[in-house]
């Protein structure tokens, strides 16, 4: 039964089937054959033989390029880590500036971590050169990798792309503001204006419903539905009792009633409703927003469509790459452009407002959640609590756990925000809100943990402080908090990697939903949803990885094993995942390599400035100048890749488009493109029903009204006299 | 004699004549006719007379555009000048803050200007909230005036376009970084790649070739000729002595040989040298650079070239809007594409040394510069400088000569730096050189005026205070350098725009010219160049201008006079300059003005810091958070004003390309695009030439070479199979 959690993707292939569920009962749940446990860590090496062309034929290059991420963390920390440990660990050790303070400070206490970090080097000490020496190598190496990967997906991403099949997204572009025409509906208005503007690439194009409504009607319909079938199941099986519901909330209170009766009345109210929406919305030109997704005839004209700006007002006619359309998010459509503006404001506001008072809450549970208060509130707890190794457990990890839960929460207001924004690609959403989440882990986990007290007060605090001193006070708490870290990333990353391999929530929610919700055959398959690699929340959490290796390499090299850990697990477990569970909901290709690589980038700034503050607390000024380089050259390489690689990631070269387009010609000369891509980019409501039944609505053929009155249009009138409306037909 | 001074461009478009020069010696250079005199502000009407659409075909939109910066200085100031008067004038003179602490401090003397300042108001008095709600007014009015104006300028910039006439660089893309085929010579790779990935469009191409060199010959020989005809000419006229030179340096020592002889032999010798460069350069693939003037069938077609990717590699065929033909910076073209990453860097190295160490020598030499310098330098002038009129007078001019002297070097040196940077359009190089300049003036004239100290001490001086003292330590001083900055405008701004209008310093050049150097009448016409507006300089100068005013308008307000004298006769003196001596070297279709509304911007987002820091200097703590919504307000401003205009000023939008494409299509349908756009973007060296003596290096006709060994190239065999070269074969 859990087969259907664990190796969810291959259900969804079609190609495991449903395992008879025979035996007692509690089988269903609790595998009893010990035999199973014994073979439990069988899937490694089962997750590592697949080739990569297979994975990413598979899985798709998004998933396969994300793993990329982890096993890059490994190229870059192992051999950061051989010559930390070989190099810097004898040179802190073998020190004694704990010595020397210990026999001045008596009272003084150190952990024994701190010895192997660089407190344990006192001031101005001849050794801290050679941390300044490993600073420049781990950047160089950094860099080098970095390059080296880069480099890499940008193959794989081109290589995919050249042989990827024939997709609708290729040959259309989604345009957005349309300006209003009084004398021409927007359907007209794009068809005359790509026709005029293009007039050897123009196609065809769908002009975008405000079906939001409508939507909402027919998932309620479904829901409906479903419940008809499972009473009629039911009543099937036991003919002698006609199966009652109540009208109230999920039908657990109100009226008794006859279910079957109650829901087809209900489903056919809803029909009518539907109906008069869906009239509605096709008929009425207020429901038609000024967007359009038109389509070329060549991956060429959609390209050139895609990166010109078409008119004066760069505002008006705005043409991007249309998304793939399972990738569109198609609420978001409908809103008007003026108002993006001022959402995004808004929502800017809402990201620093909320990384900069997030903390507070925080700060106040972790200072409720020490052992005194848990020995107040539950003191029958005490005895057990005050043993040693128990007490020295909590301490540790009960700060992460709390930071760790509120940061639970997070993913959802991140995505909220982000769909406010307006963006209307999920993938842009996702990558959106992963932005989000990075800067807040940034600021509220790693420098709120740094320096004690909320983000607030910081702020508050590095503005009545001279700029040169801010690096210092980071400074000394930086090797302070090693331990901390050591701990979050044993509670978040460690146990959360067992957590992702074990599918420990998946699979609760399978069972429950199973037991309470399942009704009938459509919904088992929409209860073992295996969901998708949640990229706004993971992808941010690695890079939290990347910093503090990063910041810690140089400062307390025996964190590095820690890290190494985690990326090693990581990558096991996620090949493993992408392999039997995930699907992913769309595929953008590895477009987000960018943003990996920029942050990867930002870490390792913030790590060369932290190196700055901490070496400035030891008096090792004259070292400031060697280690300001650094950044400044980071940002060089920064801006290099940059310059290098990314604009491969954002548009599509003409010489591509153009092969592409030449080769198709010649394999498939007899391609109709317009039936290919008539439908495409639907509105999923619209989708669902058999398209002939709306061909009804046939708009009758519209030549243009407007006769060369203004010069854009007399391509117009001396091109195609009549003009083929049958592609906004269907929609 | 100096009317082609006063009026070189109506010489230029051949309207005056030379006037006969009769009479005796002294009135070449002296007007003795003393009606002239009287009639000395004629032009004043005269230069107000022409009306804008005439000014623009007289003079071009970028002169046009540029005299109107003048005008919305007025715009912007004359009604926040009245506002200021009549309100903050009042409030801070009758206020007592002085009075009250002279009777403190005795001692403390104060100027008369302070009583009408902020100065007058005392701490935390209420009155503070009248300057900030007149900040309030002053920005928003500046955001109305310049939203109007971007909005104006952007329209004419659309009809100037729409309305020209047809210019070979509307159907040209420069394309850069051509890669190296081993197979096939730049020229081939070029017309084969546009052939294959714009196959509808491509129309011809012209290769660039590296004859600087060339050009180097070619001035030399044109020198030598001149001499030459100088000499001949004497000869003619005495033919009783043969004319004679030295061999040295401007022939002014070395062996006495004769002229006529040996110039003619020289030439000889320089012709056969400039034969064979020519040759090298027209046979020697080497001599071709990997960059190419690609023309288009149609504008469309260029603008779609223009604004897309090539290929994969985003530094490959680099496509941008060639500039016109003669706005090209040849020599830079030379550049190979991969060292201009490296010279930028080096530059923005460069720029910031020069910005922050360039006021070391300045603050020597102004210590040097007083009054007790002088007397012991120059001792007997002593009783005439101790006279108290002249010693205020050099007080208060003598530091701001200081600075203006040393400034009149910067243009040179930046413009040195930008040629480096290795942009190809003469106008780029303008607008980089403002940049660098525009930042220089406002760190060490602005900035190093009102904190003295060089810039590097200030720096220093800046890291080591707490961030939130800075704006006070700024605050302090604004209102005590009101002085200053008057006298500044006095000499920088009146005297500047005094000069202008005599224009003294082309004069004395011209009569120098003509005693020394002209010799014949080319020379002549050479001695007369009237130069052009020198963009790089005055616009930031402008700039200066409207930072001192934004800043002064609430701490100062008597300040404003001056700075609307100076805007007012600035406009007058330029527009009679550009209507009568200026000859603009290019014509940039007012491509500058989002330089010009971002740093006005940028001087608003500084005068409000300013206020802010004054204000917390008067311990009106509150008001901090009133005043921080200010710069946000403007950097919003910003972006929007950006969002909205920017790109109609980089890119040349589909649709209007396509208009303009139709127009033509009705009007000239037999236009030969080929012949017109063959030899438009030659080497200015190969022009000057009959093109016919060259035609014996046509190519042979050139087919491709490769046939479809890889996809990109399909497209070749197919459509055109044998490739016409004509283009390339005159250059």
């Amino acid at each position: 039964m859990n087969d259907r959690v664990y190796f969810s993707k291959w259900y969804l292939k079609g190609i495991r089937e449903n395992p008879s569920t025979s035996g007692p009962f509690v089988k269903k749940f609790i595998n009893l054959d010990m035999r199973m446990y014994l073979r439990l860590l069988n899937w490694v090496p089962a997750a590592l033989k697949m080739p990569e062309p297979e994975l990413i034929e598979h899985a798709g290059l998004d998933s396969a390029v994300y793993i990329r991420i982890y096993l890059l963390g490994l190229k870059i920390f192992v051999p950061i880590a051989a010559l930390a440990l070989t190099v810097l660990l004898p040179v802190n050790y073998t020190d004694r500036n704990f010595e020397i303070m210990s026999t001045k400070l008596e009272d003084l206490t150190f952990g024994a971590i701190d010895k192997f970090s660089i407190s344990n080097v006192p001031s101005a000490s001849k050794r801290l050169y050679v941390h300044i020496s490993m600073a420049y190598v781990f950047t160089f190496w950094t860099f080098y990798m970095l390059y080296k990967e880069y480099k890499t997906i940008l193959n794989m991403r081109l290589h995919f792309l050249a042989t990827e099949n024939r997709h609708p997204d290729q040959f259309t572009v989604l345009v957005r503001n349309v300006p209003p025409d009084p004398e021409e509906t927007i359907s007209e208005n794009v068809e005359h204006f790509f026709r005029v503007n293009h007039p050897d690439q123009y196609l065809l194009h769908q002009v975008v419903y405000n079906a939001n409504k409508l939507a909402k009607i027919v998932n309620q319909k479904k829901d409906l539905y479903n419940r008809l079938i499972y009473y009629t199941n039911k009543y099937e099986r036991k003919h002698d009792k006609r199966p009652t519901t109540k009208t109230g909330f999920w039908g657990l209170w109100g009226k008794k009633i006859d279910a079957i009766d109650y829901y087809t009345e209900e489903i056919d109210k809803l029909s009518k409703e539907e109906v008069l929406e869906r009239e509605r919305v096709i008929g009425d030109p207020k429901a038609v927003v000024p967007a359009a997704f038109v389509s070329f005839k060549s991956r060429w004209g959609a390209a050139v469509c895609a990166q010109t700006q078409q008119t004066r007002n760069p505002i008006d006619w705005l043409t991007t790459w249309a998304p793939q359309p399972r990738d569109v998010y198609w609420d978001n459509l409908a809103i008007p452009f003026i108002e993006l503006n001022m959402r995004r404001l808004l929502i800017a506001a809402a990201v620093i407002g909320l990384t900069f008072f997030f903390m507070i809450p925080i700060a106040f549970v972790q200072t409720l959640a020490n052992i005194e208060s848990i020995e107040k509130v539950v003191p029958f707890l005490k005895p057990l609590i005050n043993k040693g190794s128990i007490k020295s457990v909590i301490q540790g990890f009960l700060p992460g756990i709390v930071l760790k839960i509120f940061i639970l929460f997070l993913p959802m207001i991140v995505m909220a925000m982000s769909k406010i924004e307006g963006f209307v690609a999920i993938s842009t959403l996702e990558a959106r809100s992963a932005a989000k989440f990075h800067l807040f882990l940034i600021v509220n986990v790693f420098f709120g943990s740094i320096i004690a007290g909320t983000a607030l007060q910081q702020l508050k605090e590095f503005l009545n402080q001279k700029p040169a001193d801010i690096p210092k006070i980071v400074g000394v708490s930086i090797p302070m908090k090693a331990t901390f870290f050591m701990t979050y990333i044993m509670v978040d990353g460690w146990a959360g990697i067992a957590a992702e391999i074990l599918r420990l929530v998946p699979l609760v929610i399978f069972h429950l939903k199973n037991l309470f919700l399942v009704k009938t055959e459509k919904d088992r398959e929409e209860a073992m949803d295996p969901g998708s690699l949640a990229w706004p929340t993971t992808e941010p959490r690695i890079q939290l990885y990347f910093l503090l290796g990063l910041v810690y390499a140089t400062v307390t090299p025996i964190f590095l094993p820690f890290i190494i850990v985690f990326f090693a697990f990581s990558y096991l477990v996620y090949r493993h995942q992408i392999i039997n569970v995930y699907n992913q909901q769309y595929e953008s290709a590895a477009s987000f390599w960018p943003d990996v690589n920029r942050r990867i980038v930002i870490s390792l700034i913030i790590s060369q400035f932290l190196l700055l503050g901490i070496l400035s607390m030891k008096d090792a000024v004259n070292s400031t100048a060697f280690l300001l380089v650094l950044p400044v050259l980071t940002f060089l390489f920064h801006r290099f890749c940059k310059n290098r690689f990314e604009s491969a990631f954002r548009r599509f070269p003409l010489q591509d488009a153009m092969i592409k387009d030449t080769l198709e010609k010649v394999t498939e000369p007899h391609l109709n493109l317009k039936v290919y891509l008539r439908d495409a980019y639907i509105h999923p409501v619209f989708k669902d029903l058999v398209l002939d039944d709306y061909e009804d609505y046939e708009y009758p053929l519209v030549a243009t009204k407007r006769s060369s009155r203004n010069g854009s249009q007399i391509g117009t009138d001396q091109g195609t006299p009549s003009v083929d409306l049958t592609s906004i037909s269907i929609v």
